[in-house]
């Protein structure tokens, strides 16, 4: 039978590590849990940053150097909004991702969920595993940080926080606008439920994980699934492997280290932790906090090694069961 | 005081007389009422070619040989569009007409009237005439043809029509939906009756100049405007000089001739109308009919030509006045 295989994914780090996953397991019927929290509505079209560069990095149509957007992408149509004035000019979206945008803006218009559409622009891209928005309601991050322009504090989206200011100012606290309200999409709970295995790849455990941790009913479900749940360290030697995920571990008290990202976790919700070789000296503080850790090299560096990474994280989910 | 010009414009042949008017008489203040029957909704966003057709050309950005559209346009968003499966493939939107569409859409969706809209376009293109839109309520022309699946009749689009039959089909009728409903958008009744002239430039008399006059309380204000009223035939020789006229005239029972086309306008209407020189014989016709009537060369072949038609349009409009 089939390996069932969760995987709870943010954008770039979560799709990369999907590749590998794939190239690790070919045969495996995986299901992805994306993260919709930095979705943005952006000239009146709605973005899903994370379930696209999921979609075009296992569809075969990612920028390969940047991480996401579209590989051969032209900007006609951004540069004809910036002659209209109509911004923001610090989001570049490409035209053939626009047409992305267009194709999930009008379906939402007339009527389809989230996951509906996810579902249909995934028959063009044939990711090889079901992609799952978090919710098909509304969740939105905000941070906040400092009024640049005032004495107080104001919260701003995610996405003008991490792409405009480029985390360059201290985030107070992470808000997921709406998730308390939002329900798991369809499909969700009983793929948690039905896992064989629940994997975090080393996306941003805050503002990835950690918001779809936060629709009510998935942290549960991921706590008291029959599965093991194994994560992957997204912090090599007390510094992110890409991003910026130590400005909004702060924001939430947690120190930039494998080890105090595997406690933010905890025990109750990850069985399994792997950390870098660098970091080999954080697994017995992980094994003390109930976490069954092991090092090994966490460079995603090309399909090889993240398929590496995919099969030992794998290997730590038969350990812990057993 | 500026001359005070009123024109009542459909797309191609409305935007190129315009543009031979502001060189005959660059001082004038010009409004131009612009038909908004063929707009159409695709991909989730609203087009309005008779409009964008006049900004583009007026603004200096439209595509010089095929009449419509951007120049220097590329076409990523479309061709993304056609690889989701998500059509109409016939209609050819390019990436930079896109982003006008994507700003008007935001701004509708944000509660602007399209004659804001069209008025913060046009901040842009600055066309040097005061564009306005008939109505700013939904009006969409529908063409009664022949079912091809069956054996009743069907409405499509008029853009269904034009663009994608190529009017190949017999024109039962013409129906300009909601028309009844709509309400001149703001400006347009004051503009007509503070006219020192208004033109009928050679745009389709059914489905440009036509639906405009359609909307309730335009025609009234025409007819019993101040100004003299003049057009200039858009068919030459019996034929039209460019687009499909002679279809929809058909379906209106309209002769597609220079005469005919005076007369469906009729004396309670227009003042004055321009044959061209082929056509001199219906000058006798027409001014039978009790408009007064000129034969002078009608064929927009540069601006030259059409600034020349445009001042003998204007001479007739005094000679009508006197």
């Amino acid at each position: 039978m089939q390996q069932r295989i969760v995987v709870l994914a943010g954008g770039i780090g979560g799709a990369r590590f999907l590749r590998g996953l794939k190239s690790a397991v070919p045969d495996a019927d995986i299901t992805v849990i994306g993260n919709t929290g930095d979705d943005i509505h952006l000239f009146g079209l709605k973005v899903c940053p994370d379930l696209d560069t999921v979609m075009y990095t296992l569809g075969g149509g990612i920028h390969e150097e940047q991480g996401w957007g579209r590989a051969g992408e032209s900007f006609a149509v951004k540069e004809e909004l910036a002659a209209y004035g109509v911004g923001p000019e610090w989001f570049g979206l490409g035209d053939r991702d626009f047409a992305t945008h267009i194709v999930r803006t009008q379906m939402l218009g007339a009527g389809y969920p989230l996951s509906a559409v996810t579902e249909a622009l995934c028959r063009r891209w044939q990711p090889g595993v079901r992609l799952l928005p978090m919710s098909d309601d509304r969740v939105e991050t905000h941070v906040l940080i400092d009024d640049p322009d005032g004495e107080g504090r104001k919260a701003v989206h995610f996405q003008e926080y991490w792409v405009r200011l480029h985390a360059a100012t201290p985030a107070h606290a992470i808000v997921p606008v709406g998730a308390e309200e939002a329900k798991p999409a369809p499909g969700v709970l009983e793929a948690i439920a039905a896992a064989d295995v629940i994997l975090f790849p080393p996306s941003n455990p805050v503002v990835s994980v950690g918001t779809i941790l936060a629709v009510p009913g998935v942290r549960e479900a991921v706590a008291s699934a029959a599965a093991p749940v194994v994560g992957l360290s997204p912090i090599v030697g007390n510094a992110p492997v890409r991003g910026m995920a130590d400005k909004v571990l702060e924001a939430v008290g947690v120190e930039s280290t494998a080890a105090a990202v595997a406690r933010h976790y905890g025990s109750g919700l990850i069985d399994g932790w792997l950390v870098d070789t660098v970091d080999a000296d954080a697994v017995a503080e992980v094994e003390s906090a109930g976490i069954r850790c092991r090092s090994v090299p966490l460079m995603m560096t090309d399909v090889e090694a993240t398929a590496r990474m995919a099969a030992q994280a794998l290997a730590l989910a038969e350990e812990v069961r057993a």
